[in-house]
């Protein structure tokens, strides 16, 4: 089976579907989302992560979520829309996306209140579909843009997952990697297995085994010494939210090896469609960084609870890379170097 | 139950035992030591690991193993001597406390052939008690010496153990905290889990709980994270050897967290006995770094394998950092700061 056969978010005879995630790799199991409850908890629990896929999701999960309200007045369809749109964006606040999609899906409807509430519910169908159409177009498109700063048979480094499953389609850091495979580029990937919740050992490594690419599986704190045997010659990441200012937030752990990279003289590339930009937040010292159960880390997963009773924990889900670690921001629009605040104003504002 | 109560080499009425360090934190159990296999194997799967109480436990355990050779003859005695330090030696590469402590017990046995192999056997034991003796002494007088680095209130980050059942008692970098604690520093830990085999969850967590620190467990990609926030005043971490130019091998990720400690402006001690120095060794290139099994990366611990069969995995038990990036290194004579070459050597000669 094709990696590209499987989508994380499957719209099907009426029904929304999601690849749950949080099975990965041991099954592949889609589940069936009907209400504003199901996305929630299906973007909290993880079941559907990475920000363009959640995007996507909550995209669909708020058409579901509305689809059989039964009102024919546009004012009441508005007002349970507002309070369900709410909801559905406090699942998790660090991935600018979810906001971003359901700030789209809402225009929307702002802008059809002259029409009925059926038209307005197959536009805002309409919307979700075209949300998900132009995020796999943008992985496309960053995957060329990518491409461009990678040569055959490199080593790269790579951290949590953005692939594929994480996106409509093609992932936005392994877009390139994907796309230097189709050319016979033999790229040897490294992927960070990315604790707590092992999306690199788990999403990573099977989506590059299923593509067929030369993947090997290391822990996150050996990134240093597989640099050091120089056997890494670029890091690419994607981005959950980037500020105003080109900081970056992403999965936990992303800044350590940004500053590794530095260190060593590797490149660091940033994944980062224009959704993800968030120039309302100018720094990344404005990002909210969301805190998780500390039984990620001693319990999740493992067969005993590996620390003993009573430790406290500290479990952020996601880390910000300072600008100046990065070496290129990758987006659809093109690829856009430091200083990163009028690059990537550019790369909004451009068609 | 006091931390110091649990040691994990322990001779008692004729009978070795070592803590299966393995068991922590779910279980306290000691298993006995009585042949070269048994503390060849014990060695391996890390029941007893940490550089110092390595060199203790093969110590005791070729003490065991030649123990009951039946010969009066020095010569025969001698050879079998041999026989089994190779063989013991040979359960890890990468600490040089193992082949320190071996040489010691072969150099009591060159220096006694005028004895009978009964005496010979005596003396043995003698020098077993006076490394573990030693070993308990030097972590005392590392920890005053380290103390004298550390402020009350400090927030300190530490990767793998290097606490008391890495040594005979006290540790080598926990070994201040102990001290600060016992003078009410209410210091302010923070633990790496340190994957794949999570010695800072299982170990260095439960040892300072049991002592009553002050310890957070986080992951190991989130020390970036830690230090960015300002909680880390200072990092200590053990040392498996230590290279003549003061490049020093470790737990996987130390030089990871060495290169982020010297970009968020953090002094980085390495604790290193003067058994753990070799000046045989020129550099840290010259160290040969253990490659253990993928299986402990995506099998060891967890319910289910954590990542898709027939990937391929990278698990290297150690890495090297630089001397350029440690601020100072304490040993039990004193503390030495850069250049390393000349300092290392003057500790080594002195009483």
């Amino acid at each position: 089976m094709n990696v590209f056969d499987i989508v994380p978010v499957k719209f099907k005879e009426g029904k929304l579907f999601l690849l749950d995630q949080s099975l990965l790799p041991n099954e592949e199991r889609y589940i069936e989302i009907k209400t504003k409850e199901d996305i929630w908890n299906a973007i909290y629990k993880l079941q559907v992560r990475g920000a363009p896929a959640i995007g996507v999701a909550a995209a669909y999960g708020v058409y579901m979520s509305v689809r059989d309200i039964e009102t024919e007045h546009v004012d009441s369809f508005k007002e349970q829309f507002g309070e369900i749109k709410e909801y559905i964006n406090s699942a998790r606040p660090t991935a600018v996306n979810l906001s971003w999609a359901l700030s789209r899906m809402e225009k929307i409807l702002l802008q059809s209140q002259d029409k009925t509430v059926n038209e307005i519910k197959a536009l805002l169908f309409a919307e979700a579909e075209k949300i998900r159409l132009e995020d796999e177009a943008a992985c496309l498109a960053m995957g060329e843009h990518g491409l461009s700063l990678l040569k055959p048979g490199m080593g790269i480094l790579t951290h949590c997952n953005a692939g594929t499953i994480a996106t409509a389609k093609y992932g936005t850091c392994l877009s390139p990697i994907y796309l230097g495979q189709q050319k016979g580029y033999d790229f040897k990937v490294f992927a960070d297995e990315t604790r707590p919740l092992l999306q690199g050992a788990r999403l990573t490594a099977w989506e590059l085994l299923k593509a067929g690419v030369d993947v090997t599986l290391i822990c996150d704190n050996m990134a240093s010494i597989v640099m050091k045997n120089g056997w890494i010659d670029a890091v690419v990441v994607g981005c959950d939210r980037m500020a105003a200012n080109g900081d970056g937030a992403n999965k936990i752990g992303t800044s350590g090896i940004a500053i590794l990279a530095k260190e060593y003289g590797i490149p660091f590339y940033m994944y980062v469609p224009t959704s993800t930009i968030d120039l309302a937040t100018p720094t990344g010292d404005d990002i909210t960084i969301e805190l998780r159960d500390g039984e990620e880390i001693y319990k999740m997963w493992y067969e005993k609870e590996m620390a003993p009773a009573g430790v406290k924990t500290y479990n952020p889900s996601f880390d910000v890379t300072a600008a100046k670690y990065i070496t290129a921001v990758i987006t659809e629009k093109g690829i856009v170097y430091p200083p990163y605040e009028a690059g990537l104003r550019q790369a909004l504002e451009s068609k």
